[in-house]
């Protein structure tokens, strides 16, 4: 027999009664107050646009922001153009070199991410900067660009407030270990598959 | 044998060529100029600040975008006061009713919901908007507060040029299927479940 509405809603109003307890439980355990170590690798679309919402997010409450874009900066994106035009009280940075494939040249890239690294370090040890964003850091270490443990020694002694996420594929296990949150973006389709050009505001 | 440093280099750069070709090969096949449908979902963290951060992207080139929160807007959030306060200039409308488990009364989620979908399908049915936001719409798929035909019929017949980009876990097949890009967020692991408190600026 099919149940009545009121049937529904008094089952529906028990299961979130349930629920409610549940969550509020959760929360009540969650006490430890500091910054957060936030990963978000994966291969597929949104990882880089996520940090950038966290950016978004901060900025709301008037906090002060980081950003290290690694890679990035040869062609033009929405987000550097927002920064730069709208929210200068960012703490913007751009590696500026293009992917590795650009370049071709293993000499200038390092160079270059050594430069960049540079400024994320500044930040790392800058406690009056609530949130940073290193984007697509991880690549510096899979190309081994970057030394890993000057890495992850500057992202563990960082300010005890200060939040930081990371983006990019892989990262390594020694990230995901330190990582207070990891989460791994899964490619399920992509239109640039399907030979739909990327796009201005959604993919750059 | 150790390879030397112009070894590593001079193999650096013939495999940095051949990436090269193979991803300008893609991009030539690419030449579709169209909006896009973009699902972000998945039980990870990261789903709704990516579909912000695409927000600031869309911004970025003076774009209008259109933003519907449905089920947030009880409590306040870094991104509400930074559009409220930052960018008045984006259409957007919360459903603020809180989560399912919060107002445990189906009869008036559904109301609101439909409320809130009113405004969602306005804002599809206006081609002078090139990106819109519906943030964690799938909730109200799987609880069939709405109908997943009417929704489905107006994110189809949206304005050619009209990007959209969808948030929150699940969605169905036939969201799935309708989307153009489908990104899964998964929980690797949530710093949450180890008693860290949700934060400013990077949860909410």
């Amino acid at each position: 027999m099919a149940k009545t509405v009121e049937e529904k809603n008094a089952s529906h109003k028990r299961s979130m009664e349930k629920q409610k307890t549940k969550v509020d439980a959760k929360i009540e355990e969650a006490s430890t107050e500091r910054g957060i170590l936030l990963l978000l690798t994966g291969n597929g679309k949104g990882k880089s646009s996520s940090g950038f919402g966290m950016v978004m997010r901060a900025l709301g409450y008037q906090q002060k922001v980081g950003v290290v874009q690694f890679i990035k900066g040869v062609q033009l994106s929405g987000e550097e153009l927002f920064i730069r035009d709208k929210h200068p009280e960012v703490d913007f940075y751009q590696m500026g070199t293009g992917f590795t494939w650009d370049t071709q040249d293993r000499t200038s890239d390092i160079e270059a991410a050594e430069r960049t690294w540079k400024e994320a370090a500044r930040m790392l040890a800058d406690e009056t900067i609530n949130l940073v964003l290193l984007d697509e850091m991880t690549y510096m270490l899979a190309y081994k660009y970057l030394d890993e443990e000057i890495i992850l020694s500057a992202l563990k002694h960082r300010p005890y407030e200060q939040s930081v996420v990371v983006t990019g594929r892989g990262g390594g296990s020694k990230l995901i270990e330190l990582a207070d949150t990891v989460s791994e973006v899964k490619e399920v389709k992509h239109c640039f598959k399907a030979g739909v050009k990327a796009r201005k505001g959604v993919d750059f």
